[in-house]
């Protein structure tokens, strides 16, 4: 199919489609003239996964090429997830943690006095999740948690662990998700929508969810409880 | 205290606090000469609060000005959880498909033909959720599955639901975290934190959950297993 029809496809502009030629993300068509190229059904379903991750999973260009380049790269389905999981940018947490950490100097240095570290290790430990200390949600998590304790707003003892075997939980729903492909481009591109662009969706569950407990608490006018069990119903 | 101070006490740049007072974010100090002005503990309180939210948060300068006016006009406890929730940006899902959307013109319009509503309003019912249609975050997440769709990627049937009652076990803990407080302002601040600052924890933890069950999966030499069962140990 012609550039025109990619984009009628896909919903992805021309212009757009151009842009992310020029930066790599999508293989160049196969030349038919000079100025014209033929395109495939390969080039469409990749163009959607570009639009996916650059919408809804929030990417930049730069990150997206660094996911694409790890989908194509997997030779099998044991590596292909592994690959995407690390591939994927870690949440803004770490990140932005880390440029306060840089402007903030010395104090924020003393700070980071091993406490978060060794919260997370704990963790881990509980948990029996296996994750070496070079990943980096692992650091993600250890600086997320130190930023919280500078904020007195540390979580009291029991609760990280809630959140945590609840994290489980979804974590074993989206690898089902990415159950039962064999091929592992195909396996890859699934593990990219399934754990980059699906947070979103859990995001917005847990902030409607929300809502409806605060209205339902103002509705009994008892303000905010402190009672409820947290299993799930 | 004198902003250098200020400054010591919160790791935030002096410079970076004289951008926050122009901005607004930080109420003006006590003038005590033409060019000094003394600063108190709330001074300190409210940037902390305003770095997490910029850092850990994510939040833009204009999202941060928003969410720090709702707090300050938490006039009821009541109030003060509803407000600081819809001040809240909404996941980058429906900012950034929204952007698609006007840019896909005709097709994208054309294929937003209502079943990813339908989809919103039978899983709220099914889980008795209490949302308006004209929620953020029910608006939010009808754009979310329209784009997955269009992804061929929607979730199967059954599998929203059980994402939404991990969701709604997520936002249990969250309101507990925010309970204990009657100051409206402290438990609007809170409520902040919780919604806000503590998502990237969530996100984090889902992410070291993941790479967990992928390790023992990859030991297991068994590829993906489409077995387990998905509630929480």
């Amino acid at each position: 199919m012609k550039i025109s029809e990619l984009s009628r496809r896909t919903g992805v502009p021309v212009a757009s489609i151009k842009y992310f030629l020029r930066q790599g993300l999508l293989p160049a068509g196969r030349a038919t003239a000079a100025t014209l190229a033929e395109y495939g059904d390969e080039h469409a379903q990749r163009l959607r996964l570009i639009k996916a991750l650059t919408t809804l999973g929030g990417l930049s260009i730069a990150a997206t090429r660094e996911v694409l380049g790890a989908v194509d790269q997997a030779h099998s389905s044991e590596s292909a997830l592994g690959a995407v999981s690390y591939a994927l940018p870690v949440p803004v947490a770490a990140q932005g943690a880390a440029v306060h950490g840089a402007e903030a100097g010395a104090e924020a240095e003393a700070e980071a006095d091993g406490t978060a570290a060794a919260e997370v290790a704990e963790l881990l430990a509980a948990l029996d999740w296996q994750a070496p200390g070079t990943s980096p949600h692992v650091q993600g998590l250890t600086v997320a948690l130190e930023e919280l304790r500078r904020l007195d707003a540390q979580y009291a003892p029991g609760e990280l662990a809630a959140y945590a075997r609840l994290a489980e939980s979804v974590a074993r729903l989206d690898l089902e998700r990415a159950a039962g492909l064999d091929d592992p481009v195909a396996l890859a591109e699934r593990a990219v929508i399934v754990f980059a662009i699906c947070a979103p969706v859990f995001e917005l569950l847990r902030r409607l969810a929300q809502e409806d407990q605060v209205r339902r608490r103002v509705a009994g006018g008892g303000g905010i409880s402190t009672g409820g069990d947290v299993a799930p119903r």
